[in-house]
C-alpha cells in the first residue's frame, strides 16, 4: 500500500469579473493534474464580488461558484454558504487561508480596495498573487516592502500581458542576465487598431468603432488608447525587472488617437509599421507611437502583446503571448501558484 | 561587524571551444555579481580541451584560461597547472568538483565522447549542464534516468536555440500549463539563408555561399542545411517539453536545399515566406520547409531562433532570440547553474 502525500493551499479569490472566474475554472480543470505532478490541492476557501461572499473553510466547489455567478449574478446566492454584503477588507480578518488572489477591476486614481487587500493579507503573513495593475502602477515600492519585511511572496505575472510570460521570465529562466532594457507592444487593443488601419488603409475612428463591434476595445476605450494600460505595465517593469522606483506619474504617456492613414501608408512604403511602443530602461519610461521595422519581432498583427528583454549576455530576448484572455490571464496566476508552493 | 556567507560550486568543463570559452568569460564578466546577489562563488577547478588539461583544486583563473588558450592553443600549457594528454574521462576521476559542464562538439553519430563523460558525473552524484546536443538528441531517455536514479541534476536550456529560453520557461514559467506542441525556427544558418532568398529573390547556392564568406554558415553546412541540427533540438523538446521519448533516427527531416527562387516568389505572392520549421507534437517529429504567414512571430530574419509552446490555458506563447554565439549560449549555462543553487 502506498500513500501519497497531498498538500493543501487554501486561496481567497477577491473579485469575480472574468479574471475570478478564470482562475476558478482553470482550478477546476487542473484538478487531478495538480494532485498527480505535484501533490497540491488549491482550496478556495472564500470568494467575493461586489454583491458579498461565497465563504467554506473546507473548500468551495470551483463549479458551483461558477454556476452561481453565471446564474444568478451573485456570489452571496452561492446554496447554503453565501453571504451578503461582506466586504473583501473584512473577510481577510475571518477566513483562514494561506495566499490571496486579488483580482479585482484595476483603478489607477488611488489603486483601491485592491491596495488595501494586499497590503493586509501580507501584513498578516499571507501570500499575495495579483494581475491587478493598479496597486502595482502606483504603490509598488511599498508593496515590495511590505512583502519584503513580512517574508511573504507577492507575485504578479498575470499583471503584465495576461498570457505572455515576462517578469518570471526574467527573474528565473534569464537568472544568469541583466535586464538593461525592456521595449514591447504592451496592449492587445491598440495593436488590433494599428494592425488594422495599416491592412485596410482606415481612419482612427472607423477602425475603433469596428475593434468595439467585435468586443475588442471596450465601451470606454481610453485607458488602452490613450496608452494608460501600457504605462501601468511599464512601471511594474521598470520597478520588478529593472529595479527601479518609480510609479505612473513618472512615465512619458502618448496614445495612439492622433495616428493618420497617411502616416502609416508613409511608414510603410519604407517599410516600417506605426505601433504603440512601451519603453524602459534606467533612463526612459515612455508609452509612445513608434516605428517599427517589418519582418522584426515587432510586426506581429492582432491582439498579441510582444516585449524583448535587452540583456548583458542573452542579448535581445523576444517573448510574444495572448496579453488578455480570461484563461490565459487564470493560467499566468496558476503559474505564480505554483512557483509559490515549489519555493516553499 | 558583518560576515558575508559565500557558497563555493566547484566546476569542470569538458571542451573548450566558442562555448567552454564562452562560459569561463561569463564566469569571470558575473564575479562581483554572483557574489552580490547569490552569495555564489563560481570555481573552475579544471578545463580542458585537445591539448590536455588545466586544473587545480583552489581555483583556476579565467582570464589566464583564455590567454593560455588565445596564445597557445592548448590548456596543457597554463602555468604551473597544465597537463598534458590527460583526457575528460579520466579527469573526472581525479579532480574533486560539483557540476560538469559539458561543451565538447557534438556528435549526432554515438554522441561520445560527451554521452560517457555525462553519464560518468552523474554517477559520481556530480550535477550536469551541457550545451551539448549529441547525446540528447541519441540518448535522452538513458540520461534522464541516470539523473533521476542518482537524484542530481542535469540541465541543458543552452543545447536549444542558445540564448532562446524554451526549456526552462516550458519547465518552470509556464508550470501551470500542459504543452501540447512546439513549432519553431531552430537553426539560424537556415534563417539567414532562406531570409536572404526571400529578400533578393538568389538561388539557394550562391546564398549559401555569401552566409559563408560571412562566416555564418560553416565550411561544412550540411548538419544546418540538411535539418540535422534543428531535428536534434526537436527530439530535445520533446523528450523534455512533451515527455516523448524518443531519439534522433525517429524524426522525418527534410533541408533547404531543394527551395528555389521562383517556390519563393510564388510564396511572397500570396503573404508568405519559406522558412525551416521544427515541430514536435504526440504524433509528429519534423523537420521540414514550411510556409509561415507574413506579419507571424515566425516572419522573423536574420540569424534568430523562434518557438512557439502550444499549450492548454495559455494558447500559443513564442520566445524569440539569439539561437548562437559564444557569450548568449554560455548566459544559458550559467542560468542553469543558478538554477540548479537555488533548488540546492
Amino acid at each position: 500500500m502506498r500513500f501519497n502525500l497531498v498538500i493543501l493551499m487554501k486561496i481567497v479569490i477577491l473579485g469575480f469579473g472574468a479574471v475570478g472566474q478564470g482562475v476558478t475554472r482553470v482550478i477546476s480543470l487542473k484538478r487531478e493534474y495538480l494532485l498527480d505532478k505535484y501533490g497540491l490541492q488549491l482550496d478556495i476557501v472564500a470568494a467575493v464580488d461586489r454583491s458579498g461572499a461565497a465563504l467554506s473553510e473546507n473548500g468551495l466547489e470551483p463549479e458551483t461558484l461558477l454556476e452561481t455567478k453565471a446564474e444568478t449574478g451573485k456570489l452571496s446566492q452561492y446554496p447554503e454558504y453565501g453571504v451578503e454584503g461582506v466586504s473583501g477588507l473584512e473577510l481577510l480578518d475571518e477566513v483562514e487561508y494561506d495566499c490571496l488572489v486579488e483580482v479585482t477591476p484595476t483603478n489607477i486614481e488611488d489603486g483601491e480596495p485592491a491596495l488595501s487587500h494586499m497590503q493586509k493579507a501580507m501584513e498578516k503573513g499571507k501570500d499575495v498573487v495579483t494581475s491587478n495593475k493598479g496597486p502595482l502602477a502606483l504603490s509598488f515600492t511599498k508593496l515590495a516592502e511590505t512583502a519584503q519585511k513580512t517574508g511573504t511572496n507577492f507575485k504578479y505575472e498575470a499583471s503584465v500581458g495576461g498570457a505572455m510570460p515576462i517578469i518570471n521570465l526574467a527573474h528565473d529562466t534569464l537568472a544568469g542576465s541583466d535586464v538593461e532594457s525592456v521595449y514591447g507592444i504592451l496592449n492587445g487593443t491598440t495593436n488590433y487598431i494599428l494592425s488594422r488601419m495599416a491592412k485596410e488603409g482606415s481612419s482612427y475612428e472607423q477602425t475603433l468603432n469596428e475593434a468595439r463591434e467585435l468586443g475588442i476595445a471596450e465601451t470606454d476605450p481610453s485607458q488602452d488608447v490613450d496608452g494608460w494600460d501600457a504605462a501601468c505595465k511599464i512601471v511594474i517593469l521598470a520597478n520588478s525587472v529593472l529595479n527601479r522606483e518609480c510609479a505612473l506619474e513618472d512615465v512619458k504617456v502618448e496614445g495612439i488617437s492622433k495616428i493618420t492613414p497617411e502616416a502609416m501608408a508613409l511608414a510603410k512604403k519604407e517599410g516600417y509599421l506605426i505601433k504603440l511602443i512601451g519603453e524602459a530602461s534606467q533612463d526612459v519610461l515612455e508609452v509612445s507611437p513608434r516605428l517599427v521595422k517589418e519582418g522584426s519581432p515587432f510586426a506581429v498583427e492582432g491582439t498579441l502583446n510582444v516585449a524583448t528583454l535587452k540583456t548583458d549576455l542573452a542579448e535581445d530576448v523576444t517573448v510574444v503571448g495572448k496579453g488578455a484572455g480570461s484563461i490565459e490571464t487564470a493560467s499566468a496566476i496558476l503559474s505564480d501558484l505554483l512557483n509559490i508552493w515549489n519555493s516553499g
